[in-house]
């Protein structure tokens, strides 16, 4: 099973937002919004506090009062970013503030503004060009639901929707309060996938799949022929941790694979940075479709793991270079850190002040060149030197090629044997950031890279005088 | 050069508007635009009027009234058809009522309303969920344009942007009126590729290039390259007349080769229809880019071709389920006639009493089926049976899966050999138009097949009981 990629995700940059901590909407603050927590059993936290794990999972009930409102009124925020579609963690009914575990498929929660939020948010993303995909969270769901309740009390018309044991019931990875749907029973499946099919003719442009390993290939290509069956423009990416092949029952996965090469590559533990990239681009058809990960809301925060910046930079180019969908987690772009859950889940900084702002103008250039240059987008790719990196993304027009290369250690002069004959004797490249200039002849580009930098080089059609070398050739 | 195809083209039916015969807008008629073709040499001609050939292209002169104000008027119709891309061919300031010599390119001719109504067409078109495409007319242009009239007095500066000889100069067929562009020089290719950018930029979603042939594969490639770096989103399709493979310079072409076929098929003069399509789909990797054609501004109209409307609606049916773009002229999908150029040409009959009513549903079902069914959007093509022609449509889901077969001759019953080993003994397919069905068993189809009729075949999960045979099968 493989579908066309909606032809949009080549140019996606997409940003993740878990929205209780992202923004609080209509100018309240969390104690104005507090009896929707507090009323349910969570507490509320003042928005500067940082989260700390606490024993019996006390932090998953700790509520900053983000809601899709907040979302909706930082839209220009992201607009000057410069991404275009957002992703958002779980925003169903549920009694946590990850909302991993849900009580009711078709309910807004409340805490994220219920229904009337979620319609305005929808509407100003759309307003805006951006795209927006929801979290679906179909291998579990919450122990408050009424029909695992019903089926908790022995009622038979719902005891085959999971697993009970003489003891217990199947859940993820035994977490009591994540009992497993059984996926077997027609009328699970069928709501499961009604569930897909409704918020997307809402105008959702997809889903991201929580836990896909556990749902499996049969239910992740069922999800993903109800998505296009509303549309093939819709879009189906998995959550799972491997390497990114055999997963073409999807439109791509969350590729975590990439996140251990680049960092593993920058810490010194992983040698091969090429062979790694190149294998995982050969042998993944849907390469295209995957997200380019460098933390979420389930790792360490990328400045808490790389906090050289000038390393972290690379990281952030490679992202932005390697084949698939770049991901932003919130707040990565102004340098916030965070360690594992829950540290990765602080309220987005929204002070100025504090923001690194050297990072977010770097980011805001690699994401406009990404957008802009096609061989980023869609062009092949082909590591053509090991150390310092260096790759090629072949496009379509012979002008449009983009070399990229990466050094971790110190300055260098190289030669690069660029394997397009397209690419006449005296052709310039263009570095996109320096606007230096380096000249290929016999198909070998000799170029200098700066110590831990890097380069993108763009082909372009610098001719003496105005001949035009390139006026046959494509 | 290959780029992966715009994803809501596999979702696109495609409607074809010649602007001065469609419809006037702002309640008007001919006599009240007289001004805007008297005046610059043309002749005013009566809605119902049929064209008809003329000494001395005389009736490349004769208006009708037509614009893009009555098109956007008419979008309500369009909808209601359910086509949703319209092509309308050009618009540009032009001398003639086809507007193929273009005198400048930044100007939307008067006579269809200029920039406003333009504007007003795109807005209002995109608001009710329609794609727009333009006629580039790239190859050649007007006589009467600036820089040609300059360069005819002999002027050095816009000499080189054509090509004079001792007498004369290179001109489209040799036709006097439209003088060729000289695409080598710089100045020209930047302009018309500013062009192609400029109308991309202002939300067009893609160029029909005209007689791409004759543009060549180095300037469709540039075009395309020009489209692409706009968005991957843009759409392009060139014209040629031949067997639709090696034009993989742009995203697909006018698949007059699949006309060809399908009459030739149906008037008995060409036996192999199944090897004519199945070889043009193996061959061609854009094919799904590819317009299915029955008749355009330059062919006789279908009616006239097949007046057998039995017959007629296999050839239709056929274009809505190969693979590519099904085509549709405006008129007739309401029986319009039509000879060769200029007939093909006649005014919009918006009078609905001397529509073709069932032959409109007909187009309908038909057009709700292509925007539905994942297999005929996107499956893979198979023939597997030559007379009479059925194959198979292949999708990445199973119960996508669509048989279709048609067949020209008298009643029969067949046994097909579907080769597709998910799908499992005892599925049953359904005929779309009619609800029979029709079960497989051992990878054997056994099915009639009503005379000069057609099936469209789904495949469905109809199961005894509530026992689910797919539960675990994709």
């Amino acid at each position: 099973m493989i579908y066309p990629l909606p032809s949009w995700v080549y140019e996606s940059v997409i940003y993740q937002i878990f929205p209780d901590r992202f923004a609080i909407g209509k100018g309240k603050t969390v104690h104005d919004k507090a009896h929707l927590y507090t009323k349910r059993g969570g507490k509320i936290v003042e928005w500067n506090t940082l989260p700390k794990h606490k024993p019996n999972i006390e932090h998953c009930f700790e509520f900053y009062g983000g809601d899709l409102w907040g979302i909706a009124e930082k839209i220009d925020y992201l607009k000057d970013l410069g991404v275009n579609l957002i992703y958002t963690t779980p925003i169903f009914l549920s009694p946590s503030n990850h909302k991993y575990d849900i009580i009711d498929y078709m309910k807004i929660d409340p805490q994220f503004g219920g229904e009337a939020a979620f319609k305005y948010y929808l509407k100003k993303a759309k307003e805006n060009g951006f795209r927006v995909m929801l979290d679906g969270v179909f291998n579990h769901l919450s122990k408050e639901n009424k029909w695992f309740k019903s089926a908790l009390r022995g009622k038979k018309e719902h005891l085959a929707k999971f697993s009970f044991y003489k003891n217990g019931y199947r859940a993820w990875q035994n977490v009591d309060g994540m009992p497993e749907w059984n996926w077997e029973e027609t009328p699970v499946r069928e709501y499961l996938l009604n569930v897909v099919e409704h918020y997307l003719k809402m105008g959702v442009d997809g889903w991201r799949l929580d836990v896909g390993f556990d749902v499996g290939y049969v239910n992740n290509a069922l999800i993903t022929s109800r998505a296009k069956s509303v549309s093939t423009e819709k879009y189906v990416v998995t959550e799972t941790w491997n390497f990114p092949s055999n997963w073409e029952v999807v439109d791509g996965i969350m590729n975590y694979h990439f996140r251990e090469s680049v960092i593993g590559w920058l810490n010194d533990s992983l040698k091969n940075i090429g062979y790694a990239l190149q294998s995982a681009y050969d042998k993944t058809p849907n390469i295209y479709g995957c997200w380019n990960m460098l933390d979420s809301h389930d790792t360490q925060r990328i400045a808490t793991v790389l906090p050289d910046k000038d390393l972290r930079k690379l990281a952030i180019a490679l992202q932005f270079t390697y084949p698939g969908v770049p991901f932003v987690y919130y707040g990565s772009e102004i340098g916030m850190e965070g360690g594992w859950d829950p540290e990765n889940r602080a309220g987005m900084i929204w002070d100025e002040k504090r923001w690194d702002n050297d990072l977010r103008e770097f980011y805001k250039k690699l994401i406009k060149i990404r957008k802009t240059e096609t061989a980023l987008k869609i062009g092949t790719f082909e590591v053509i030197n090991d150390e310092p990196l260096a790759f090629l993304r072949k496009a379509p027009y012979v002008l449009d090629d983009v070399i990229v290369v990466v050094n971790k250690s110190e300055k260098q002069e190289i030669a690069l044997s660029v394997p397009d004959g397209r690419l006449l004797a005296g052709t310039c490249f263009v570095d996109l950031f320096t606007n230096e200039e380096f000249w290929i002849v016999g198909g070998i580009l000799r170029i200098n890279v700066p110590a831990k930098g890097f380069r993108i080089l763009k082909a372009t059609n610098k001719t003496k005088g105005n001949y035009n070398q390139y006026k046959r050739i494509y």
